[in-house]
């Protein structure tokens, strides 16, 4: 039974699995006490320190374990911006950061400060001048992931680091998605990561605070940890998190080569297979194991839970799986297609014949949940016809993604090329929906105005 | 070789461990997904969030998972405190909680709220009329332990809930030591509980909030948790806390009883067999498994390190034994005696013949240490002699407990009945150690003055 979703939590690494059970006997008391129990947990606890530090590719002070890499990315961000509280309260981040991040940049501007999104190409990359350029006199801290872990893109960490360097900022490096493949570039001044990506156990977060970075802890008082963490360390899942993360780094050069090229398989064997569908997130410069695509006249859930049935369990970022009802940011911030989203992120030892299994199944699926809502044929707007001047309106309110979508591209055809078609929604997607469809069909979007309900979103007939 | 240190951590329950190999292998995927690994991850968390919840005696949907107890305390107090910041920013706790209770305080009054700590009896009892006293129109919350950490005593909860209720004033129990025994009195408004501390695995603590009680997170956004407790929740320890939690409260009733029974040998035997012992804490209104004394004359590391070295694992609240050199803010607040100091607590299981062993060995090894130190014998201070009038002086400047306490000892029969001796020391545990050595040894204890150097500590011989 393929699992494809190991960028929501990798199953866990056999190592992870042994090192936790030997830890389970050996770690369970308080690291803190002087008595033989406490000793023993002790030397676990700074063995993984030394470990997990030696994989960061920092000192062994400068690291702690959290609960998560959430609260790594809390805890972190808090801090950096109160010990640079007297320089300012700016923040830059960029537009495709983990919520997490978005979540603390919200809460910075909930107490006062303010926040700069860097905007990302199609790709989900940011650039690095352009990040460079928002870095201002009372910036107390900068943001950025190793990489995307929705769309795979990496970020280009070193030059934004070196800005930084150069601007007096900090950079956080939410290395989440990346650290199980290789050390981050150097230059970060604070760095968070998550042991579930790599195969260690939830429950253990990696926050490092380089030696010099101003940092003012924001929790009440807490000896742990160098008071960066409060709260009783959980040392079996520590002890598993440093063991897997030098098991699947040994491991990494021979995995990344193979998961490439598997994933280079699905990139271009995706669009071959199914009509209609965008690949997203750089080609290269990428997560070896990591791809996302969009499938036009699709609803996600139906997709997610008909890929399940066939045994695939894959993630998706359209707004009908979204308990919001919107489009996952970085969807948006990319400006790329989010209806029928797939993401596909492999675990470590997937075979090609699992991805070839899910090649072959996905046909099918695609085609039957398009037949199901009714969604024109890959060809059907490609017929031009005579028809009337006026201008059409389609009516999509209370429909939901990818019905305005569908509705758009079954009367494209109705109307003459230079002819102008507004469908009517009150669907969030459909404002990155229907641009999106309309860049892959080779339609003109015109644009979109309020509408008595909903947004009227208009487009030119070109193709 | 006996563990008597529960009270930190306790050694994992069979139970425990088997849920959580269960659950490393079922509960890994992300329990928000839609897929069949993230639905039964989903069905766990479900079914251990019910079971916790019939423990605490709350809805399922009162109740989050938090990283720790720690944690849980740190979130259920700012969300609580700011859910009425509007009522005022008063926040009453007592004297022996916890210290990430007394630490969340702190933060408080850091940020301008002000905080009442509510005295203690020498047992370590709050008074429930006074507790209520110190009730105001302007408190947002009232913290009390249903029992304490350091010394066992029960506290009064039935009672101060009863006035926090007719005051409007939420309360928020903190039942880390006691949930594993049994449900706390009704009437909480809160409550926050640690999984480890009954044999569950580290890394989970219990947050409950009662429906209608106002609570505003402080942390940043997350859905997890009812937004209570961010981050991928750590499933195969909540599985495990759980199904622990529900075993242990099964075996509860029988080993309450051996434990109690145990515990009530050592606090009848040890005053037998150790001279100059006090033992501390409620003899009747306390936890089954927990026991605290003090001995005169006696270093706690050393103490600690000479058990060790006889395979008992205990530990203490003696400021040699703490990294601020200060004693336990729980003894200072009883105003007992905190040299030499033990707090035994048993694990489930322990057998009688490990604590005769405990009281076998522990003779010798306190009088090995005092005779290292060079301490009075038993009787030394009892021999009244004539000798001159004039105040003695002792400079202990620069010694560390309990060498001060020895020193006064050493003395105390070279002065006359009525005469004066005073002790210069700037050991903080001096303050609390002399007037306890006072009250044990019958003597007077006639004040503190501030000296040129340290405190000058003023005794009358009265024996």
């Amino acid at each position: 039974m393929p699992y494809f979703d190991a960028a929501s939590a990798a199953p866990l690494h056999p190592v992870a699995r042994q090192a936790l059970l030997a830890a389970l006997d050996e770690g369970w008391a308080d690291p803190a006490r002087l008595y033989r129990e406490g000793r023993r947990a002790r030397l676990l606890l700074d063995a993984a320190r030394e470990a997990a530090a030696e994989a960061v590719g920092c000192r062994p002070d400068e690291l702690v374990f959290t609960p998560s890499g959430t609260r790594a990315l809390h805890d972190g961000i808090a801090g950096a911006l109160a010990g640079r509280r007297r320089v300012g309260r700016h923040l830059v981040v960029s537009a495709v950061e983990h919520s997490a991040v978005l979540h603390s940049a919200d809460a910075l501007r909930a107490a006062g400060g303010t926040v700069t999104e860097v905007a990302v190409d199609r790709t989900g990359r940011v650039d690095a001048a352009a990040y460079a350029r928002e870095l201002r006199e009372d910036t107390a801290l900068a943001v950025l992931q190793s990489a995307n872990h929705e769309v795979g893109t990496e970020q280009p960490v070193a030059e934004v680091a070196e800005a930084c360097r150069a601007a007096g900022v900090p950079l956080l490096v939410d290395a989440a998605q990346s650290l199980g493949w290789g050390p981050v570039a150097p230059g970060w001044s604070l760095l968070t990561a998550s042991a579930h990506k790599w195969g260690g156990p939830s429950g253990v977060g990696l926050l490092a605070v380089r030696k010099g970075v101003r940092f003012a802890a924001q929790h009440p008082a807490d000896e742990r940890e160098s008071g960066r963490s409060p709260g009783f360390p959980d040392l079996p899942a520590v002890v598993a998190a440093a063991a897997s993360l030098r098991a699947v780094r040994a491991e990494a050069a021979a995995e990344d080569a193979r998961l490439r090229a598997l994933v280079e398989r699905v990139r271009s064997r995706v669009p071959e297979l199914v009509p209609d569908v965008e690949v997203v997130g750089d080609p290269v410069r990428r997560l070896p194991h990591l791809v996302t695509f969009s499938c036009l006249y699709v609803d996600g859930e139906t997709l997610l839970h008909a890929l399940d049935r066939e045994g695939f369990s894959v993630s998706s970022g359209s707004s009908c799986t979204s308990s919001t009802l919107r489009p996952s940011h970085v969807l948006q911030a990319m400006g790329v297609l989010s209806e029928g989203n797939v993401r596909l992120s492999l675990p470590r030892g997937t075979s090609e014949e699992d991805v070839e299994s899910f090649l072959g199944v996905l046909p099918g699926v695609v085609a039957s949940v398009r037949e199901a809502l009714g969604a024109p044929a890959a060809s059907a707007a490609a017929a031009p016809a005579g028809a009337e001047e006026e201008e059409l309106v389609v009516d999509s309110l209370g429909k939901r993604c990818p019905i305005p979508v569908i509705e758009l591209a079954k009367v494209i055809g109705d109307v003459p090329v230079g002819g102008l078609v507004t469908v009517l929604s009150d669907d969030e997607a459909a404002r990155l929906d229907i641009p999106a469809w309309c860049a892959m069909r080779g339609q003109e979007y015109v644009g979109e105005r309020a509408a008595p309900a909903g947004v009227a979103y208009t487009v030119r007939r070109r193709a």
